[in-house]
């Protein structure tokens, strides 16, 4: 199945990060491709990435890089799809860093970003899924069976800790 | 026209920033419907707009507000659509607050961050046409359009300073 | 004994620092009761909490919650209850996104916010306890013994420290 | 009519910040005392006005200062009625620094921290009359018109806003 | 030996730092008398201390405390002993948050502001010698003889590095 | 008559901040000298400066500087007498960067640092006549007199506010 | 004259701020060429103005940008000339995102970073200056009679002020 | 061999961080000297080392220091050579206190500042050796080599990850 989804990561180091993306798109059955190209270290092969994507059949980009994090911007400067940038926490600065490196774009080209770290990657998968299930009603059934359950879980664990009230 | 974008915002003072989105819309010729509703202050309403937006046929929803800027993530809780938050610099703290309120967002409903302020508005609605294209492929042509004028506008302006070279 | 303080928790991994809620609580002999409910995963429960908190007898609301904590802010925004945020460290920002969240709210829907993490839990519940005791003149006693009995551990541990002196 | 609620400002600087407590307070029908002193120049009358206050019938303190600001924190340390904190801008840091002295407080002695500036001191007033209403059912029937009132106004203003759908 | 140094802490835990302090006391002979009073579980204890400081013979004081920490600044309002301050990092805010409650003193009342944690409360003391050191020739020729030997410990640490050139 | 106080300053246009500690010591009647001396753009002079301030007669060196400030701790470098730091506001982090460059000394070479900007230039004086009334008993006696009227004021000024209670 | 130094601003309105990098070349007489170039949008114009500018004879590149400023880190990912980066104060973080996002770069592809706004964009020209002059003896000269200068200038400065000792 | 680049640092316990200033510039064959120095507390030595350094045919200088990180400005105050300066974690700020105190220098007198920690100490080396290859086209050519392996080592890596498409 030809892949909808582009996970972009900055280094293989942020991989365990990262497959927090893969997770969820997985869980919502939805084809994507996971790859590495450094906006710094190999700038030319993120270029040629962001440009080729559409062509290929993804409908959306995911992001993930740390430190002074222009992974995002630099595959948004190339690319009409939406790019989803996950600020991961790779320095002293817990993410402050790659939080303002990726979310402080200039006017002209936006990057759609989540929260630091595996909070984030999971909830860019998320978004990636509402994103595409604007043209995919079936997606879009899935995406309101996982906020039901959601809902539901949180009921669950609320009967779980009603043996607490005094 | 039916509108195919909703922007919300927190209170009618968030207006002037807001408006930069509103004009990125018509410049791509994308219906919308802009009005006001408080996470806060009036939540009920909040609740109603983000749980109807989809049956109105809205394809994406921007969201800006201020401070403790929750408005983004409500709306998110109630609709699978994609909800784009634009953190508004509208207390002592020039956005800190509204930005790490509407992007630390918890796993399973994600918000899809842009710049503090008015920069973040206008790239609100890029990124919302971005979403849009996917299923219009004129819109697509005229975001690459759009894409190539930053670039030469750029040019322009640098052919315009040549006069500086010593 | 009906529950007169309500401590609700955006997620069960909160419950290690809203303990120290609940301890206090007990030590004042102040009937409550523990439950969870996300701002964004289950705000329909949340709101449902909130909206019939007052009826049930509650006089005092206890919210904690992590990274974008809105909970304390959706549950004041359906109540004229008091309603205590404790801003949880669940993040890489160590609490800074969490506290922002929770006290920079707008105008008209205050929360009480107290400090980060395990301190501030306990305090909320002291803070619930001094408002309850506006109508319990027993409780303001026990209040005033426990101010007493802070003060006299501190001179017995600067007994202990005496021998230091040199 | 023998006040309710004792406002405390460091400073007369602090004037124009607090007026929007008592300006809430009036509309609520609340008596209430405003005061100024300061936790570092003038530590004995602080302490006065804390200690006595339970005694004159103040039910709830709201205490406005900037910079390191300590007079919420001290007030508090003197009596077991709530004390509300609102950190005034008055230092480069805007706020920052009466933020965090003034709601990380040590584990027992609790303050209910509000926004920084005229935001925060409007919601410490709002905060008391919840406070106070938990024995004056009169005005609990007054915050709750109130609080329908914050959700019209939104809608009214919603409704002016209409002209610019598009 | 009457202590000519005063040092106070918020609480029993904050000793492991504040030794760091008493070392360098005993380093350059000079006595000191070590407690604990908390600027908000006892107050009055605190007030006590610093009131009757100057009549004990103490020159100076050092106050350490964390998170509000107001330690300091309540001891340097009821004296007119020079009162040092070490912030220390027992929050989730790593020393930000008492870094600010300290240094950031209203006009009239300072606090001599060191470096956060261990690091601050070793300059603590050599800060309380500097100042004794100007009423005692000879403190001021062992604060001399202290600055030399860093410098000369530079030296040895340089020279054992030398085996690197390359 | 002899300078007891040096007041160093990185730049002339930090004088409108550092005025603030001149008129303090002239108000304590306390001699001083003010100088002009870059830790970067002349070094020379300021190590020359804090060589000989001890022969020369002075107690105390305030120092004031912005940005990276390394004025106090150049200073600091090369005395035993106490080095008091001002952060200055002169950039666009707004004295956060001159407040750690001042306040966070490695150890062995302490500054007492104080608020950022004129409150801070203010408080350094009072530091600094706190430091010599170790050795002049008059000036202790002005000090206390100092403290007393501070506190006065703030008793004027609530008088003066009393109008508004309600 | 062939240019050695070339400045690159993200925008034209950059170019109140980088003026001040032009300013110090001529000063030096340095040949320097200006031009624009986005990172995001004119990427491809980055690149090729990068790539091509050592085989121009440029000896360093100066790049001025704000927000998320991914473009001296761009310009770096394609040349092996040191690039000078200069965070420009244009959102309402002040220069933190910029500054960030210029300085943490990953491993392997460095930018030297200078101070925030126009102090930084001077400084950047003495920094390239610096470089230059590293095969340039004459120009070291002129560096160092510079350096001299400053020290000079500032002692004209002192001595301007020595009316005001007291 | 003649050692072109000298680095310095405030104190032994930076070596782990500074040594990968060291592997890097013996990968590219630069002869380099290490040499610890305290800006603080052997300011002699510190101005020494600096203003010998050009004579003795050093090209760059690398600065590594931690907290109040003065040691690259006072080395910058002294020589007209390129200093680099590396800000080093060693605080509870995480390195924000000594990026600051490196990098927001003031007019007149640069310091190439890079990233915090271990990233920034290998950067640093490859930074001089980028400036010591405008002299040395045989540098030259290794550090496009260095590059082209960077861009290498990322295509490896993603090709490793390719199993992960799904």
């Amino acid at each position: 199945m030809k892949p909808k989804v582009l996970i972009v990561m900055g280094s293989d180091s942020d991989l365990p990060v990262m497959e927090a993306s893969e997770e969820i798109l997985r869980k919502f059955n939805i084809p994507y491709d996971s790859t590495i190209a450094s906006a710094h270290r190999s700038p030319g092969r993120a270029v040629k990435i962001a440009s080729e994507a559409e062509k290929r059949g993804i409908e959306v980009i995911i992001a993930g890089a740390g430190m002074a994090a222009h992974l995002a911007g630099v595959l948004a400067a190339h690319t009409i799809l939406p790019v989803i940038g996950v600020p991961i926490d790779s320095s002293s600065f817990r993410g402050l860093d790659s939080l303002l490196s990726t979310v402080q774009m200039p006017p002209g080209v936006p990057v759609a970003t989540v929260a630091v770290g595996k909070n984030g990657a999971k909830n860019a998968a998320i978004l990636a899924a509402q994103i595409i299930a604007r043209k995919d009603p079936d997606l879009a059934r899935r995406l309101k069976r996982y906020k039901r359950n959601l809902s539901e879980e949180v009921e669950k664990k609320a009967e779980a800790l009603r043996g607490r009230t005094r």
